[in-house]
């Protein structure tokens, strides 16, 4: 996982953020097949997560647009309703709109 | 470390993903004292923070001119120094306005 590399302002971010139930069978094997799905979605421009008390996901895209079809997708579907259902305790999806942003690079600290 | 309970939309969030150097002496010590005096912010709405290969952390404020005071703190400007010279390998921060959100409780699944 590393740092999404997106393009210039303004794009959408889909800050998804969880907190886990006790049953984690198949999270995942399933969170892992959602990112490569994800990436092949018209629209999406990346996606960071980490994870410790809680879960914290965003995912960059073009567009409401995208994002309205990433949501719409089936597979996608199944994965949400079987994260509603077994993994997650409560989590909260905000879709927001990236004005501004700046990157910094230690090996190019002159840039920031 | 909780789900942030933010009001109403919009709103704005602040989305800081970060990789660390190998010097994280004095690190959490300073993440902590500066999630406090975020919380003493006027316009602050919450915070989320989940930290493994890479460090997300999602803060929430009422506008954009609560986050440029946030950004000019003299205590805030010490600690993203050291952040820089220190701490991070890298960061890229985003600036953003939440338009639309939901929340999902298991304890409660229709409300969703």
């Amino acid at each position: 996982m590393k740092i999404a590399k997106t393009p210039t302002t303004p794009y959408y971010a889909v800050i998804f953020t969880s907190t886990s139930s006790d049953n984690q069978v198949g999270y995942e094997e399933m969170a892992d097949k959602m990112v490569e799905l994800a990436a092949l979605q018209d629209g999406f421009l990346g996606i960071e997560s980490a994870r410790d008390e809680i879960g914290i996901t965003v995912s960059y895209w073009k567009n409401l647009e995208s994002i309205q079809k990433w949501k719409m997708n089936m597979e996608h579907q199944v994965a949400r309703s079987k994260g509603k259902s077994m993994w997650y305790a409560a989590f909260k999806v905000r879709i927001s709109k990236v004005e501004r942003d700046y990157f910094f690079d230690k090996k190019r600290p002159n840039q920031f």
